[in-house]
Order: C-alpha cells, then structure tokens, then sequence
C-alpha cells in the first residue's frame, strides 16, 4: 500500500486547547505524525507526497464562504492586532440566531467553530491544504487502479461538516476522497469512520445524500465528544434517508463488543454494495488512548484491518485521531498491514 | 434610594475565562463588587441584607431543570474527579443537535452554556442565589412602595436565558425581578439594558410576552459579544412581537450619538407606559472598560440615571457589567445619584 505524506503538516501547531473544563496543550500535536511516518516506512509502505490540486473537489463538499474564512482567518485576527492562537469564546449555539455571519473576526469564529478545542494558527491553512491534498492523491492512486492508501493527513478531518470546524478538525479530508471516488468512476461509495469520536462532520456533508453512506462506530455522545451528534436515530434525510447509520457503544467498550459491533457496521456496508470504500481511521479506540475510553490493545488492530479487507473494496485510509502519542504508529501501521495481508 | 448586598457574591470567583481567543484572569471578579460597595455607601445609600426567598419567581423565568443543573453541576464536576473551574468544550452550536441534553456533565455544560467564558466553581450556585435574591429584594422594596432601589448583583444576569447561561451570567437577575414586579401589582413592565452587551437572556426570557417589554441600548454584535444576538430586527414573537426593542451602537459610539439612541428608547418606553421599570445596569459603556468600545466618560454617569428618572416609574436598578474595576465603583453611584437627583 502507497501512503500519501506532507511535512507540511508542521505548520499547524495549536498551542493549547480547552478540554474538559481545562486549557491543556493540544493533544492533536506534530509529533503525531512523525510517530506514524516511522511506524509505516518501517512497516513497508512507500511514502508519497502529495499532488497538486485546485479547490474543485472540496468545494463540493464544503461552502465557499467557509473555505475563505479558513484561508483568510488568521490575517483577520493579525487585522485586529491579535498572534497566538484562535479559540472562539462566543458560539451560535441553543437560543442564538444562526442565520446571521457576524464580520468581526471574534463572531465568525463562533459561527463557524462548536467547540473551544480547535485553534488556528498562522500556519494552519498551509497544513489544512496540504492535508487535503494528501487524501485527495490517496484517493486518485485508489481511482486508478490501486487496491488500496493510505493518506496520513495532518490535521484531521472528520468532525468538519460542509461549513463548520471543531474536534482538531478544519476541512473533512475523508468527505474530500469520498467526493473524488464519486467523481472518478464510483457511484456508490462508504465513508467507515472507526475513530473513537463520531464523525459529525462527515455525516452533516451526506446528510441529504444516497450515493455516499456515513457508519460510524464511536463512544456513545452521551458522555463523549461532540456530544450533540452521533446517536443511533440519526438516520440521515430526503433523498440521504437510510444512508447514515450510526453504531454508539459506551465507556469502557472493549474488543469482543467492538469486534461484533463493527461486524454490523460492515454487514450494512455489504447491503450497500458500494463501489469503494473510506476509512476514517483513528486509533484512539486504544486502551491507553488520554482522552477515550474503549479499551481495545494493539494486538486488536490488525484484526481491524483484516475485517475492513473482508469488503473487497478499493480502500482509502484517511487519517483521523489517535492521543497515545507513543503508540499511534505501531497502531496504524498494524491497521493497514492487517489489512494488506487479509487482501493478499 | 436603599441598596441590597450580600458577601455571598465572593464565592463565586471564577479563575480563568477564555476571552476573543485568550485564557485570561476573569474580568468578572469578586472586586468589581467591593469596589461599588464602598462608592455607593460613599454616596450615602443606606445598604441592605437580602431577604431569604423560595424558588417560586426563579422558575417563572428560568427552566426547571436548568435551574437544577446549576445547582447541581459542581457536584456532577467533582464526582468526575475534576476541581478547579469548569468551562464546556463542546457546545450545542450550528449544526448540532438542540434537542437532546447529554447525561454526562461535559456534554451538560455544552448543552446549557453558549461560551467558554463563564466559569462555574464551588461556590457558583450560592453567589447566584444570593445573586437572585438582592434583586428580588430590591424589587419588593419597589413593589412595597419605594420609588426606587438598587441591587447590588453579582453574578451579573442578563446574558441568562430560560435555559441556556454565558456571559458571565448564571440566572438572570434583571428578569427575575420583572417577574417578581409583575407578580405584585405591576401589569405591565419594561427591563431597560444599558449594559454595553446585548441583553440576550432578558430578551430570550419575555420573547413571547406582551407584558414585559425589553428595551436594549448595546454595542453592535456586529463586531461585539453575544454576536448572535442583539439586532435591531429582532422584535419578539407570537404574543411578544413589537415588544422587544434593540439599538445597538457601533464600536466608538460617544456620549452625543449614545444619549440620542437612550432618549429613543425612553421613549419606545413611555408609549409602552409601563407601571414599572428595570434597569440591567452595566457601565461597561465607559471609555476605560477593558472589554467594551463606547467612550462614555465620568460625567455621562450621572445623566443616564437622571434620564431614567424621567420616566416617573417605579424604578429597580440590577447590577450588570462594567469591568474597569477601579472606576466601576464611581460610576455606578454616578448613576443612582443622578437619577435620585433629578427625582427630588
């Protein structure tokens, strides 16, 4: 399997983030994917950079207007005598309008962000860009003829809906390859999202839509993040009705559970019968994961993949979360050697 | 005119806010009450306990369960194993579901609260009560007959809705007293917000009624907190509509362009002819506050509270913000005396 890289990722470097009550250092830090790029090139795999690409494909799935506030933000706070990190503090939640853009820079982030977890800094465009691009050449390696990539995309993607950001995440890389499969010879295609977190962002993208099916198996919302989407009756609507479909399991979730519950989710992609697969792939259902609370082991991985395998689809890897900074390497690359050997 | 204070309001000291993108030391702090105390006894205000009150006027403007929910929350926190502040990270905000309240505590606070900036600790709940219960006081004050009294509120109010809290607010005071107003002997009652920020909550509360009218002369959230409330278009509705009136005022706005904007809404006041009125008292509007963009000076004080004593109302001043803490004290007896002034 080719793996799509950028050191680009580095520009982004939040800085802190409020978590649970507390403002702590970004759990979603560089050192990320310097653990996962040595832990693939050990495994094997043939590390690419990334093409080219215009702003075709993420438009589709995301609202121009956002798009340029992500591109423009930071010079709008610098405008205003601001550096550092952005963090909104006001939001557009419960009992505020939402049919209004603030143009202060301090509204537009509350219009646009739902959590206080999710700085911006001067460099994030730049990392945010070339994580996109990293997954939209997983997904072109995949649409001619690869069996399988993995894009390590740094930021994450998959809490991003098509005009809001949260959860580390700024453009919805997985949505962006999903897009580029449905424009390049696949009609049908599932987004699999196996991070810990529900996969808000991908499910708000599709929501109306039946040629891309959203399943998600992550902790409950009931306790964990984002808390407000990701439950069991969220079944998509209009012509998306019945192509969303989300798997909720509690704290404490470990490998039997897990293993029967993606059982399920992957039996609902077979009805499907779609063209290509994506994986949202996180690995923060580990055991020692700081910030989640499944208890799955590194021998688990593997056996993640060789399930995903069992499809027999054209696969595209999308890196998502995972906060065992130490582990998260072996856990990904386990992951896709599972997979590659299950396919072999 | 009589003031009510309680030492209560010291439990509440809220450590760190998150602040247009910075954890900064609350503004909102137990001095800002110390501050006006002495200035208003300096004044020769004769100042009083609160009375000891039951729920009953609470619940009228604010959800039961809401109500429950700060009382409660502390204890949700510390049986988590968490101490210190709490701040949500992850709100019920676009695109998020509104319709379910997560049982976890961190999902709660995303569900009620609208910002990172209103810390709840220990003490939280007995400062709002006290809080509550000085405006509850110096409404019956009015209501028993006094022409007007001042309530000494911290915890400020008026950012609190029904149920949602932010803004450094936690129950909403201002309402709390209108309601108390309405339920002895006053059919028809306005809350008049001069606080620099838009009184979301207030209006949020009497939305849809005839019988208390909110009048809110603010900064623009244009470019100013709430952000998402405020507008001039926004006007009640159902049994409400045409009785909620805001003026919000451009960053910069001086005391001719402010004085010409307050005499607007007295007089949206008057052909409303009210049997009482409330005062949210911010001096945020002052050319030193931290946080705020008017430019009122000292003297401006004094002619805002003889304004106000222009309507001939039963009058009850509720503390809100103003956040330039060594002069807060000033002006706010600037006001209370002008306005006694201009009364005898």
């Amino acid at each position: 399997m080719k793996a799509v890289y950028s050191p680009l990722h580095s520009r982004h470097d939040g800085g802190m983030e409020l978590h649970r009550g507390e403002l702590v250092p970004c759990y979603e830090m560089p050192r990320r994917a310097d653990y996962i790029l040595a832990a693939i090139e050990a495994a094997g795999l043939e590390t690419l950079p990334p093409r080219p690409f215009t702003l075709e494909t993420v438009l589709k799935v995301h609202d121009a207007a956002f798009v340029t506030f992500l591109r423009t933000a930071f010079d709008q706070w610098k405008a205003i005598g601001k550096d550092g990190f952005m963090l909104p503090s006001g939001f557009a939640a419960r009992s505020m309008r939402q049919d209004v853009i603030p143009p202060g820079i301090n509204g537009k982030l509350g219009y646009y962000c739902y959590d206080a977890g999710t700085p911006i800094v001067e460099g994030t465009w730049d990392a945010v860009l070339a994580s996109a691009h990293c997954a939209l050449t997983a997904a072109a390696l995949v649409a001619d003829g690869e069996r399988s990539a993995y894009a390590l995309c740094r930021p994450p993607g998959h809490h991003a809906g098509a005009s809001t950001y949260g959860g580390y995440c700024f453009l919805n890389n997985a949505a962006i390859a999903a897009q580029y499969l449905r424009d390049h010879g696949s009609a049908r295609v599932v987004v699999l999202d196996v991070d810990y977190h529900h996969g808000n962002g991908t499910q708000d993208i599709f929501w109306s839509r039946e040629d891309v099916m959203t399943v998600s198996v992550h902790g409950s919302p009931e306790t964990e993040y984002p808390f407000f989407r990701g439950f069991a009756d969220e079944r998509g609507e209009g012509k998306g009705e019945g192509f969303c479909h989300n798997f909720p399991l509690p704290r404490g979730t470990g490998w039997d559970e897990y293993s029967a519950t993606l059982d399920q989710a992957l039996a609902v992609i077979r009805d499907y019968a779609p063209d290509a697969v994506v994986i949202s792939l996180g690995v923060d259902t580990y055991e020692n994961d700081p910030i989640s609370a499944f208890t799955l082991g590194q021998q688990h991985y593997p056996l993640i993949g060789a399930k995903i395998a069992t499809l027999g689809l054209p696969t595209v890897f999308v890196q998502e979360g995972g906060y065992a900074v130490a582990d998260i390497g072996t856990n990904v690359a386990n992951v896709l050697t599972g997979f590659e050997q299950a396919t072999a």
